[in-house]
């Protein structure tokens, strides 16, 4: 599978003449302490190598193909602490580079190799081939990888279809336990019992699990509150699958039953993603979606008597973004927030809500995209809101100013773009019938 | 509690006249990527002001004792994305420091105080004020804290307490699952949900979950292998409570009884951890208490027969080292390894073993320390030491090849330093009867 994605980057730098040289991670600590990290492979490096374990360096060579993947050269001491340093043949089998290499050799395979030019991730990891002698180049390979990586493979679809599976397992538990009383880090606690049962190591970004009005916190990760009868739900919530993330967010009633205003701002939500999802495919403009989700988002809450006056002037004064002012949807793979979802070249818009998009491409099959419409009473945002002569007619500002601890939804799926649509990788319920009594 | 911990660093910085200050944590990111983790505030700034908020900055005064906090300036869109911005009120109610200041208002501030000499942790931190055309040092800081934090107010202790008692439940949750056939990511998922149902935010290190050989792997964390019937299975798991972390590990039978030589060896490292415990108290140096449970190691498994001729030769050969290869304990806090340990100008040791010890201090009342003594069979280490003539005539060589998969055994405590000896602060079953059938 990996020698397909190398095969990927050396086809994209096809024009170029020389060596692709990237350093995988080291552990990391927090601060100054010995407190390390979880070892998490960096995501380039794991993309070309399928190498998880630390301080190892890989070299391809776009001129005759070769691949070679250079380990640490690790002293008894290290095998006493840290455990099982593996042999050579061991490592040829396990990865199958053309070459292994071990790291005291490399400047002098450099020497020999002389090659014109050094493709490097960063300036930082330049600097140390530079130090060298060596011509480097840390422009133009995070691209390349970014344009191989938003296309996935086949391969790499079962790794994001194992990671939603796992997900929906961890879902369907929460949804089971979830009632009035519990603290939100109990049903978190649970969640990651079940992932990691089935052998998550890494959460693909830290869940939120928000009750009441925590869940209008876009990135809340306190977790820390007591769920309340007749309160919302939400979690957004990964997992990580050899290295690749699913990311699901559902909002559900504490209790079980949403009331009807809960009921019907669900399905407002809710609508904006099926819509979304039915439209989304080859060809499809991301920018598109986000502002169509914000259009039924508007268009619902004005049905329920949220909102008043005319839509299109409501999608003109950004109306929408102070419910929704998050973006549609992001690139997804080995980073929750993969690369390549905004192309090098691409112009930054300024518009609420628009302006956080990290999707902004026209859509291809082989892309993995979220979808994750929301809807938000969030006192930050609306407070400011009723006052402002521009936005305060269109607001039901005695209705809203009620809702300041209502919370919020967010509903997300996990798509493959396909060559005439999507498969959704989503399989927890969200259909109102199936999440409320 | 923490104007407590402030009086200890303006005491110990009492012939200095200027300020400290100290920045507060920022969250960190993985790589380059937009993946943060979990916040946790860094220990000396969480030691001075109980605040797990990150991007605070604290002043103390040396010369009128006043105490400030900086708090991050916020603005709406941190409110929309990381929610709860708290009013200046709720600052002065949560954290009682006799003035509150806003980050914008710092430099202000400083130029008002004009302080004679700004004491700062770390040259990185030192670098930011004398920027601002003030005098620092970054020489004294680190160690008054060192010299406040390593010996526990009563407050601290019962964080420690607590700590202990998750972790207690915690771990009685691992040794009632325990059984052959389950993965060890399984008991550290199911570790981690008893501890993190509790509260628990952020793991004090990242657990060991060890079956078989990988017992034998001093910081073993790959935790993705499956147990074996008749296997060892280790669990070096803590837990954090406030910031204060519990540090334990016990040693059982996979299969829930020992074979006889199983048993044997458990003994050996239980005696020496019991006595140590019996020997610990004020004015005892850890280093005598590592010697000394190094030697009831060497005599106990002589008493096997695994070892074999002169005690004292075989202390002074350092045979110990060969399967005691770490340090017996070190000093437990805000930290897992805290500060303290090894005073400033302690000079190191490079004998094996103890060459490891993070806590090389005469004990005194309050402080804080791990027992952790380890009877392992490692490999990258007997192999070697097989064919060394000044070690070779002290192994039974014949009987230790066989166990080159055998795996390893730690047990660790937590013992507060009293008047007049220890309060173990760890419950967890460790008497064979207790967990071998």
């Amino acid at each position: 599978m990996h020698s397909e994605h190398r095969k990927k980057l050396i086809e994209a730098l096809t024009e170029e003449t020389g060596i692709v040289w990237i350093k995988g991670a080291s552990p990391m600590n927090r601060y100054n302490t010995d407190y390390e990290f979880a070892f998490r492979q960096e995501s380039n490096f794991l993309y070309l190598t399928n190498c998880h374990e630390p301080d190892f360096e890989v070299i391809i060579d776009l001129d005759d193909q070769q691949y070679y993947l250079i380990a640490p050269k690790r002293d008894a001491n290290y095998a006493v602490w840290m455990g099982f340093v593996p042999e050579k043949e061991e490592l040829l089998e396990r990865y199958k580079p053309d070459t292994l290499l071990y790291s005291d050799e490399r400047d002098a395979f450099l020497k020999r190799r002389n090659p014109e030019k050094v493709f490097c991730l960063d300036a930082e990891q330049a600097k140390e081939i530079s130090d060298l002698g060596f011509s480097t180049d840390d422009n133009l390979l995070a691209d390349a990888l970014a344009h191989c990586r938003c296309i996935k493979t086949e391969w790499e679809c079962n790794q994001l279809r194992s990671a939603s599976a796992i997900a929906f397992v961890a879902h369907t538990k929460v949804r089971q336990m979830l009632k009035p009383g519990l603290f939100e880090y109990e049903l978190k606690a649970a969640y990651l019992q079940e992932a990691m049962s089935r052998g998550l190591l890494h959460e693909p970004y830290n869940g939120i699990f928000a009750g009441g009005k925590g869940s209008a916190v876009l990135h809340y990760v306190d977790n820390n509150r007591k769920l309340k009868d007749g309160d919302l739900f939400l979690i957004d919530a990964g997992t990580e699958y050899n290295g690749y993330a699913a990311d699901i967010t559902r909002t559900y009633p504490v209790n079980g039953r949403f009331t009807d205003l809960q009921a019907d701002l669900y399905e407002v939500c809710l609508r904006a993603l099926n819509n979304s999802i039915a439209k989304a495919g080859p060809g499809v403009e991301m920018e598109t979606l986000h502002l169509e989700a914000a259009r039924d988002i508007v268009t619902g809450m004005k049905g329920i008597g949220l909102l008043k006056g005319n839509i299109d002037e409501m999608m003109e004064k950004n109306i929408f973004a102070l419910f929704f002012p998050h973006g549609l949807g992001h690139f997804l793979g080995l980073d929750t927030h993969d690369v390549g979802g905004i192309p090098k070249n691409c112009e930054p818009v300024d518009r609420p809500g628009l302006k956080f998009l990290r999707a902004r491409r026209k859509l291809e099959p082989g892309m993995v995209i979220t979808i994750e419409p929301g809807v938000y009473f969030i006192p930050a945002l609306l407070k400011p809101a009723f006052e402002d002569p521009e936005k305060n007619p269109y607001l039901n500002v005695e209705k809203l100013s009620t809702m300041m601890d209502f919370g919020g939804y967010r509903i997300e799926d996990n798509l493959i773009i396909t060559e005439d649509g999507v498969e959704n990788l989503t399989r927890v319920p969200k259909r109102l019938r199936e999440i409320s009594n």
